[in-house]
């Protein structure tokens, strides 16, 4: 009997097959954007002076109802320890952990906001099998191009590291380069074409080196794109259906072949 | 009589093919272009001041213009509510709404400027069957990849929220991060590269997140390129008709093939 | 006699076959960059207060040269019409006209830099045919893709429009706003991730539009880059050079075509 | 016997084959991150202060390591001048030469940071030889499309030449457009879409210019992406070793092919 109504809330929280696990998840991921609102609504002063008490209580209301909802996951889910340790558990309990921790100080509370990852659950309430192996073709290509994307990181590195240091020689704490480290910063700032303008180079020839650093950087914001690019084009023609040979049923012919090139029988 | 006339009114308002339908759209696009400009011009302290009752004129001149021909519009048009609900029935429609608002509510005047979407006639004019064709293309191309895109869409948000939370606790708004949508802003001018630096980290440990979150950006920005890029590619392939071969049944013949060039048999 | 001199004069000056016509070039580029360099430091105040003499007349000097250079082109030249509509033509004689100019409107001299485009000639005398070649790959790219361009650049036009008078509305003069033109400025330093920051979003509405903006730029910063990408790749696979058929000389046949696709004739 | 020593010391400091080879290597880049850090860490104020003479010493320290390594480096090398002028030589002296030129110009000693690229060697440990195949990619594709780069960056001076020239003479010094050289600084962190904004145009016709150069810009960012990304579909597609068959002569087969998909024959 208990094991019947576990086995159901199982179901209803875990799944989203019948009609009331897609309720529930509905239910849960209206939850979660209504008490992330509510959360970032929290931090605008005006609001909260005005309103202050009401979302203090709503979000508690929230923190509770997910506090309860966690436990009960515990309690229905068969592995229990393969649940606490998986990527949604650790979502969930780090979804109201802080507000505990926010009795003792204050502003951990908007740490909650790390509760959107558990609207990727959306994808299973929309059956978004194909959104989900995009997404695996997108992290595949990343993967596939990661000694590319390493030596590329490395180059940024190196670019940063110098020009920090150089245009701290070069302009120096006078002119707002402080210190390396926010030479550096600086130096991302520039290089990712952000350039927020903050600090910026006063001397010719920090201007000069400047210059230099964003044509340099021009080139090679174009590194990434090339890589993703490429990578992504040949993962699209893999992805397209190859005929296979009725003698030996080996796949992945090209489009135009005549003969299985493995076995040698006509395709 | 009087239905060979709408007959004639329609084909001059509605169509282009014969010289006066051309004529009317071009005068058409040439008053949508002027008045539009007096709008610009109207919101420009200096020209207000010594041009306002020449342009005040002007403008009303080609709403009401623009309104009798709306009328017309609904007037010549034979099935009259299928116009209205339409595309361009709105827009039309909307190029002159604002003008009536603006006599309760001034600013609203310049929510006329919508009327730049008639310009988009501009297509039928010079025949640019083309450009549709090319703007279908972009359109069907986008629509490919929409997993792909809700997939980069909802990592950016992610991304932005986070951030946009980190951000708050350790800057704060003693340096401008006043609130949690306040630093989900930053977070977007940053994301985006465009940096405008009207809010930017001020602590150590505030410029290593941004740095973190610039270098990462780097790195999505190429995403939607790569994903544009290579559905244009293969929407480019796509788009060359290819002829099967009736003998051998290979594919991928050039356009102007006349022989297999697989079999040599007539395609 | 006199023809001959002319013609071995245009030689020297307007072709790079003969060693002496090889050095003219070189000098004559060497006599650009310096003189550029020199309108350059010329506007730099503390360098024009030193120096200020010797830089007038050494700007003069190249500029008499020039002058002088110009007639001698004319006079040795044979199509001497064709020559100076040429766009050559124009660019060495908009290179010494501000210097004249500038007798009455001292400034205008800072728009001989237009000298810089002599540079071109740089190909001539490198035989950089292969970059000549490149460069027209690249605008043949560009050419092809006009379409896309067109529709591109339309769509970019009505963004800057509706969102310049959206944020005039919503912002207004008193938050740097200050009317429709310098709103459009603002959106299209928004839209190209330039973002300054002399005007930046102040009011909540005003910044949720300005975001909803950026993440509409960062989609279509991506367009122009496809379409430049595929055009690309599609060029460099038509100047991969292709089987000819012997039988009927017919050229582009697929690099694995066994049978000529126009006659049918064994390749 | 000395000879014996020298090759092992050899074997230790310039190979990582053996386990001491290994183990040196590691250890010698760990002494390279944490002598950077201190580098980068002395630059800032308030530690300076507070921990100032550590710092010194364990720099010192540093140095005098590093110098005892490259004396041994040349010490136990066979061809002492081939190390010497080869990059990883140049690199090795210059990480300890601004040290000793730091006792007469202090901030020269921030140049020590040079040694990040003894970093490079991190290849070597880990036998990331795919890792610096792929490096190679990236260069053979950079300079594949070297014309196509010449050409680019060519033009990128001829519009920074230009815009600089014409935004110096319609805003000029009154509005921070000081001198042409400041004007071109401009005009590249306005094409690079960095945008500071330490610098911005003031004038209707400054920013009527500034956005043409900023849509211009917007496109001409796409060539290096697009260059690169053509070149890098191309180097893979090339990496793809290719069969021919030796019966038919058909190219193109798969890397696993064993029979010809054209004419069915073993390859």
């Amino acid at each position: 009997m208990r094991e019947a109504l576990k086995s159901k809330l199982y179901e209803i929280i875990f799944e989203a097959e019948t009609p009331e696990g897609k309720a529930y998840d509905v239910f849960l991921i209206i939850s979660i954007i209504i008490s992330s609102l509510l959360i970032m609504l929290e931090s605008v002063v005006s609001i909260q002076m005005t309103y202050g008490t009401l979302l203090f209580r709503l979000e508690w209301f929230f923190v509770i109802l997910f506090t309860l909802e966690y436990f009960l996951r515990l309690y229905v889910v068969k592995r229990r320890r393969h649940y606490a340790v998986s990527f949604f558990g650790f979502v969930d309990l780090l979804s109201i952990l802080p507000a505990y921790a926010s009795i003792f100080l204050p502003t951990a509370r908007f740490l909650m906001l790390i509760r959107v990852f558990r609207l990727l659950r959306l994808f299973r309430i929309f059956k978004m099998v194909r959104y989900v192996e995009e997404s695996g073709t997108l992290i595949r290509a990343l993967r596939a191009s990661r000694p590319k994307i390493t030596v590329f990181l490395l180059t940024i590195v190196f670019i940063v590291v110098l020009a920090g240091a150089l245009m701290y020689i070069v302009e120096g704490p006078q002119y707002g380069f402080d210190n390396i480290p926010e030479s550096m910063y600086w130096a991302i700032v520039t290089v990712t074409t952000v350039g927020y303008g903050d600090i910026s180079p006063q001397t010719p020839i920090g201007k000069l080196i400047s210059s230099l650093l964003m044509v340099i950087a021009y080139g090679i914001i174009a590194v990434p794109t090339g890589i993703i690019t490429s990578e992504l084009s040949a993962a699209e023609k893999k992805s397209v259906k190859l005929a296979t040979c009725p003698h030996c049923f080996s796949e992945d012919h090209a489009v135009d072949a005549v003969y299985c090139n493995k076995c040698g029988g006509k395709l």
